[in-house]
């Protein structure tokens, strides 16, 4: 494997050469700016052999390097061996940014006298990015715009354009008709002519469509335009059938072609275009530098965070059959494993989400399920491979982290599995991090605070142990769209100095801390948690959460002497809830289960 | 009074007519953007009759308005009667804020073709007040220099040029030479060549000196100039003796006239300047306009927010000291009230003040002892007046939030004493802000963290009960310094957006929820917490709090049954350590009652 992508990147140095460029940098993204991407977008995975989800490649005459994060390190250095490709680990100290390596040799040609000049695919980049590359010295660099993975991925698959599907009024729970009409008296606040729309699960929401594009994402392959007296879809032909045309036609929107975009962006002089740079990318940008543009964050006008109450009554609907699942699996996997049956951390993984595709009205899952045993589970981002992965023993932790996209919902939730006898650290471990969980879960709170507010409540059971977990505690979450979606969070802290945007009702947020040692176990808990409205007096209005994610916690991992009388009653009314809504739909043995694992502590 | 105020407006609107002035606006302030302000300043109460501590006075050629807060709406109203000036009332809704009003008056000038012309000292606006004012338009203001209260203000007294003294270095903990040093080091980074220090606390704190011109604050009037060769103290020449002159000239400090600082500005032509614009006054500002100026708030390189281990010990001892006054007042006040004696809340606050003056190493208060008896108690800002205050009964409570200035420390505290009996309503409150003063100071938490995040460790007990205090959980205290002192402080909300600085080791801050039940009662106990390091491992610096205020409390206001077994142990293990440092300083009697007082429960 090495050796051939040793001779890709010397193919591609060629072809440098031919046209005059000095450096290539090929970046992980696609147009969108996508958490997950399209296989054809995987230019730099072809290139280099490493199959990690980020990284950046940068090829110049007589070098590639290759960055990637604390996650891939191992993996990378694995893949990378005999490619040529030297391994930059991002956030080690002395390893140079990919922007301060390129500012290095620009400042390099600049000393004789030269310009430095870079290729890269400007679709694949952010215009934040752009900017941030371009500043490097206005002078000494200069950006071409160049697809090279046309030219030299001879196997490159076309574009994805499956069938594209609309959501009726009941499953959407706002026609697109009134999205539409918000989005235009929004505009007219701003004096804005139109509105460009990059994100595809952007796209998706305010026409009520979905699609199957891209893993793990219900989304397809689309723009979205909008001005005050045309809307307009721009996607495949072949994605669009004449139904879902005609349905889109009466709701006011028409569709155009993928490829038409530039064209009808050339038409745009002169207008004063809304549009968010944090999604767009710098080939768009660039064709629109004759318009006065309004940077905003998509979620002041594409209000998709903010969940309408027809979403909010489906999250609660489809986290029941989501939860039942998972309930289910845990009770035949702990029944597998003390049996003494053979069984791995993939096989364990493929066995919970075959449960989850049982379920009528199942659109796939919502990402790779983590699957990660004993030591395993200290990897914040693992993922058991299909070959070797570790094989379940009758004692320790087995942590699952999970979720499904369903007809109107999303789901992610982890739960930490005793396989069998747990050591007291173990047990103080695991309790700590369920206070946390239900701490923050049970808060009450003014309007107006803000996830950085409300952080410390997951986290103080563990802090105050002296331990942390080195990621945030929770992500917003999409309603059948993405399962990392803005623009909440609860996080202590924020990037840039920025405030997060108020909590408010209909959201939809993960509160999932974890304590993970190092060689020795991880622990995480995930639930998500529904912003809901509690009351309004002399005080204010006051907000809180429900629970939406239904699973048991772990019974024999809980020190009881370890929770106040509130959490040991918040736990109590957890697992009845539970085990009325699930035993009505288990046989005997399962039940039997159930009432020993939901009885009251 | 309204009348002689009425004179005094007119008298102020002839000499504007003779000027060709349009608008006076009389801010309340002196030229250091200080809390307190010296007499001479308060020419805003001079002219109006109103004698709050915060507002602002315009005067049109025939009309005349004053600003004030919510704090003194009532008493705004009855001293303004009679005085022709109508009250203004800030953040009500449908009333202009001045700047608003100022801005309208502007259009209307504009629209006929005129420039409204304003005066106003300068000297007592700050560059970003001014900057807000001259941003109106442009065009349409011209501001003029003028200080009117020299002319019309015969009374007016001199500029208060007490005696400065110094501290020694066994009690600033760090030598004027070594502050000096760091400064410059900080300056070197900047490239600055100098710096100009405005606020009063960072000039007294750089060069380990205090003085009395200002209640309730022990600073002297006062600049500080710093260069890469030399320092100057701007000081009333009165107010520095040989002694001193000569310590400090050891030190490299230069003692120059305080008058003399528009001289030494106009010698700084070209230099780039350090400077904080958040206190400089606008003609500072204006005398510096052909200088390059590097605006940067002061904490940056004047670092008295993070107390050395010095101040850190005297803060301990002092408030042991202090809190033993304050211990032996709530022992008397209970006992008189019980006794039927007759007392009401100006003279209790008296006792106290006393009690705190018979300590030795006492330089006065550090502001207005709050003594709020039953529903005054709900009055965020009660201070009761000399004449007809509430008397005080055997019932219910009375909040004393009181503080005192030390050789070397700044004090703070506030408890709500029970009188007598109390409803189970007042106890359940009372619990519930005990519980938030106890788990915001029981916080143990990683560097990095800011008071935004702990704020809610404060309020979750009072929201949990949607309840909610309109004031923020605590601000930064000073070293024998301001009372109120930034940058850190503990709020859900932060102002513009913009983050706090993180909490740090040395750091000084007061925890104080509160209940305030409009027309019943308010509840409010506050302790200075001591940030502290607590460990350093693997996971990071873990930091916490070390409880600096020693004083019981309300053991019968306490619901037992609403703490948890960490809360109950907290307070058991306070209650322990008050016994054990007073006991032995108390008469048999007062011990009796100490012990009972803090008996375990």
């Amino acid at each position: 494997m090495g050796i051939e992508n040793r001779n890709r990147i010397t193919r591609l140095q060629e072809e440098m050469k031919s046209r005059g460029v000095d450096m290539v940098i090929v970046y992980t993204a696609d147009e969108h700016g996508s958490e997950y991407i399209d296989d054809r977008y995987k230019f730099r995975e072809y290139l280099s052999g490493f199959t990690g989800s980020a990284g950046s490649l940068l090829v110049e005459k007589e070098r590639a390097i290759l960055w990637t994060d604390g996650r891939y390190f191992i993996q990378a250095a694995e893949e990378l061996k005999d490619s040529g490709i030297e391994l930059f680990k991002s956030g080690m100290p002395d390893v140079p940014t990919l922007t301060e390596y390129v500012k290095k040799a620009a400042e390099k040609a600049g000393a004789s006298g030269r310009r430095l000049n870079i290729g890269t695919d400007l679709k694949l980049i952010t215009v934040s990015s752009f900017n941030e590359l371009e500043k490097t010295d206005e002078k000494a660099v200069s950006i071409k715009d160049m697809d090279l993975a046309d030219v030299l991925w001879k196997e490159r698959s076309a574009a994805t354009a499956n069938r594209i599907y609309s959501l009726p009024d009941d499953v959407a729970g706002k026609s697109v008709g009134d999205k539409l009409a918000d989005l235009r008296k929004y505009m007219g606040k701003l004096n804005a002519d139109s509105v460009l729309i990059s994100a595809l699960a952007d796209v998706m929401w305010l026409f009520n469509i979905r699609g199957s594009d891209i893993m793990y994402s219900p989304v397809a392959n689309s723009y979205a335009y909008v001005d005050m007296e045309k809307a307009v879809l721009f996607a495949s032909g072949k994605s669009v059938d004449d139904g879902l045309r005609g349905q889109l036609r009466e709701a006011g929107v028409e569709v155009r072609e993928y490829d038409s975009l530039d064209d009808q962006l050339r038409w745009l002089k002169g207008m004063r275009i809304l549009c968010d740079q944090d999604t767009m990318n710098a080939h768009v940008y660039g064709m629109l530098k004759n318009n006065e543009l309004i940077d905003e964050p998509s979620f002041h006008y594409i209000r998709k965070h903010i969940k309408n109450e027809t979403e909010c009554k489906l999250a609660k609907d489809w986290h029941v059959k989501d939860g039942l699942a998972l309930t289910k699996f845990i009770y035949r996997i702990k029944k597998l494993v003390g049996e003494g049956i053979d069984i791995n951390e993939y096989e364990a993984a493929g066995m919970l989400d075959d449960l989850r595709k049982e379920i009528k009205g199942n659109r796939g899952l919502s990402f790779e399920t983590i699957s990660a045993y004993g030591s395993n589970g200290a990897i914040v981002h693992y993922s058991p491979a299909a070959e070797g992965s570790a094989p379940l023993k009758c004692e320790g932790f087995l942590l699952v982290d999970s979720g499904g996209q369903y007809e109107g919902a999303t789901t992610d939730v982890t739960r930490t599995i005793a396989l069998g006898e747990l050591t007291e650290e173990m047990k103080r471990d695991y309790t700590s991090v369920l206070k946390g969980v239900l701490d923050l879960a049970d808060a009450v709170f003014l309007e107006g605070v803000r996830g950085e507010n409300l952080d410390i409540l997951a986290r103080r059971p563990i802090w105050e142990r002296h331990l942390d977990y080195r990621h945030g505690t929770g992500h917003g979450v999409g309603a059948m769209l993405s399962v990392h979606e803005g623009p909440q969070a609860f996080r202590y802290k924020t990037a840039g100095d920025k405030q997060q945007p108020a909590m408010a009702e209909g959201m939809i947020t993960s509160d999932e801390p974890g304590i993970y040692l190092e060689g020795k176990y991880g622990i995480r808990i995930e639930n998500l948690l529904l912003c809901k409205s509690v009351e309004t007096n002399e005080w204010g209005h006051f907000l809180g959460f429900d629970v939406l994610t239904l699973v048991p916690y772990e019974r024999e991992a809980i020190l009881p002497e370890m929770l106040t009388d509130r959490q040991r009653l918040l736990i109590n009314e957890y697992h009845r809830t539970i085990f009325y809504l699930y035993s009505p739909r288990l046989d005997r043995e399962e039940r039997e289960w159930l009432a020993y694992v939901t009885a009251q502590i």
